[in-house]
């Protein structure tokens, strides 16, 4: 038989004892598909006594998690315990230090710190491999690194945070407002108890930054996505964006249009009823890549849960049991091309603004003369009839194409106005 | 520099001419990202004359395609002559035995004599891969062999035949009936002038039987797919699917859920509407496999056409030139299991039933003891108001949930009945 593929695990949340029950459930098959046993043989989380459901007694335990990469008897670690730094950065350094192949699910840690731990793999020809970083359970990284590899990428965009996903689709049924939805989907564990990196977009621009890497050839620059959340977003703006045949989903974007720049945009956008994204309902996630012969590929799946992302993990597992090293980001680390964040502002865009405004006369003719005075011209203006709570009115316009830089402006000469009762609500249309 | 990756072409149709476009629009980053250059350095085909809109002057010409496999300066022989048998095969065979890795794109020659290559593949250590052949430009072989290859595939199934596709979404859009869109498909390319292969289903079934192979670890067994085509889906069916919350799409669908025996068949199936599966439309192809642990995972994109082809068979080279060699079929052939067609009988489910039938008193008392003495049930029943053509009357009615043999054996008790004017149309309910 085979030499078995030897694996140390640290983290045992509920990503780590999903795996563990997916090594004892699909053994026999992935040693058939592998080529040779893929075995546990040590883990350490935080917490030895706490009940996972999972039974560990066949496996060697470690308190110090930093010892995991210093056995002998362990070909891979697979870093499960969250966090950009801390103990789970500590453990995939030393890891690869140690001259161990290194598996994670940690997209805030591949954002943060990817280049550096993939130095140090290619330094000692190991592997390094993050697909349950991205999108849960869905291969979309082996998709844009081999699948789509003989392509220029032109674009690639998609749902990216599931917990996002499921408030504006359950917004979008149900007539409701984010706070309310939110609170449900508390209540159902599909968001956290503190829900900020989600809603607010964080998320989703960790894995943004991911994939743009891979499909651009650039170095990651997560400090560089132009970053906002959902939180804004109202029943009302849904339901404009219904009856102007748009769903609103939060997308994460990244294109190099601009020839050299890399353009990378988390934000919730208008799109087409008719496009496949939005028909993607729930915690779902859904990945688009725009490939100059392949043309539109989609990935769609589960987007998190235990089950998906530890078939992700056990899929790199297997890739490395056959004998995978490849470059992390599908090209070595000094390859990839430094690439500045793009000017959004010569971009063109369809752009649905909202206002909320005071309830009194002039205030329309206040903003259509900022939108003159800026050159952006309006395709379609819906005022709501009724005032909201509070005796504040919706103002909702869709903008012909143009650059945004002239809807920037606009703005800036709104800005300060006392007619407006908060900041105008952006959002672009998927084009 | 790496050595380069050197390939033949056997093929030069307009996916042989896509692949040339693609490594020369492309072949600086695909050697970026194999590592190495993927070069082509000789072709062949059948006429030398002939303008394909590519420049082929920098190529050796080989007059005699088997001569490719005889090059001592070729690495991988790529197959786009198409065919199960003839050149096709005789290519494929031939580089094989002279150890060339062998890239197809060849779905007819892979569901025929797929387990003789992968043998022979195996025998020499080197690569067969055959992305192309399955869904165009989807990376959905290696979605299946290494994206979900750590799952226990519970069902595959999807659109597999773009032809279809947009003949059935066209009838769907425009209301028109199959014979007058085939008849615009065929003007616009979406359709053979010989037809029959995509209508009938045997194009799907070849795709079908290669991804049940891989799925399920299984001998291929295209003989035992069950196949069913569209010619006979009136724009009736589809306005009657669409009241009852469904769209039909030709669907391949493959699972083993008797335990056993493997179920193959592709089918015109009722989607229902918020299925992903019912909003992919025109000549696109999607692909959902159901894995334990991953659940749900769809693949989707461009089921033909030159640039998506050629991307698929680049992809292949690429995953070549990094040195991955693979089982064909995931696991080595010794290791696929033979596994009996299952029995459909004893499966379960709603099924659609048109008949057409003739216009006078106790026709559909004939039916409905047809169905009451074979234990169906029936759930809804439409009779069309208005006569057909031709004096003909529609009845279509969806079962409840029941085993097929039933509905078989209620079929049975109405064959020869002169009330019916052609055989009843079934379709199943996608659950």
């Amino acid at each position: 038989m085979a030499e078995p593929l030897r694996i140390a695990l640290a983290g045992l949340g509920t990503v780590g004892a999903g795996l563990v029950r997916l090594i004892e459930a699909n053994g026999e098959l992935i040693e058939r598909r592998a080529g040779r046993p893929v075995r546990i043989v040590a883990v350490s989380a935080r917490d030895r006594l706490k009940d996972r459901g999972v039974d560990l007694s066949t496996y060697d335990w470690e308190d110090d998690m930093t010892a995991l990469a210093a056995r002998a008897d362990v070909d891979v670690v697979v870093e499960l315990v969250g966090g950009a730094d801390g103990p789970a950065l500590t453990t995939a350094r030393g890891a690869l230090k140690a001259g161990k192949a290194l598996v994670t699910a940690n997209k805030a840690m591949i954002a943060h710190h990817g280049l550096e731990l993939a130095e140090l793999a290619e330094k000692q020809s190991v592997a390094l491999k993050f697909e349950a970083a991205v999108a849960g359970g869905i291969p979309v990284i082996k998709g844009l690194r081999e699948g789509a590899a003989a392509n220029r990428i032109e674009r690639i965009y998609g749902i990216l945070n599931g917990t996002c996903n499921y408030i504006l689709s359950t917004m979008e049924a149900s007539g409701r407002d984010f706070g309310e939805v939110l609170g449900e989907a508390q209540a159902l564990g599909y968001a956290e108890a503190d829900p900020t990196f989600d809603v607010e977009g964080v998320d989703a621009a960790h894995k943004l930054a991911i994939l743009a890497a891979i499909a651009f050839g650039a170095r990651i620059d997560f400090g560089a996505v132009d970053v906002s959340g959902i939180a804004r977003v109202r029943a009302a703006d849904i339901a404009q964006a219904d009856a102007l045949g748009y769903r609103i989903r939060l997308l994460g974007i990244a294109d190099c249009a601009d020839g050299e720049g890399l353009f990378q945009r988390v934000q919730p956008c208008l799109v087409p009823r008719h496009h496949p994204l939005a028909a993607v309902e729930g915690p779902t996630n859904a990945v688009v890549a725009e490939g100059n012969f392949s043309g539109r590929l989609l990935f769609q799946g589960a987007g998190a849960g235990d089950g998906p992302t530890a078939s992700a993990v056990a899929a790199d597992l297997i890739d490395i049991a056959r004998g995978d090293v490849g470059a992390p980001f599908s090209v070595p680390v000094a390859a990839l091309e430094v690439r500045p964040a793009a000017d959004a502002g010569h971009r063109t865009n369809r752009t649905y603004l909202r206002f909320t405004v005071a309830d009194r006369p002039g205030v329309l003719a206040e903003i259509a003369t900022a939108m003159r005075d800026a050159g952006v011209s309006i395709e379609s203006l819906i005022q709501q009839g009724r005032p909201e709570e509070g005796g504040e009115v919706l103002v909702a316009m869709v903008t012909h194409e143009g650059p945004e830089a002239n809807v920037a402006e606009a703005l800036r000469l709104l800005e300060g106005s006392d007619s407006l009762t908060e900041p105008p609500l952006v959002m672009h249309l998927l084009g």
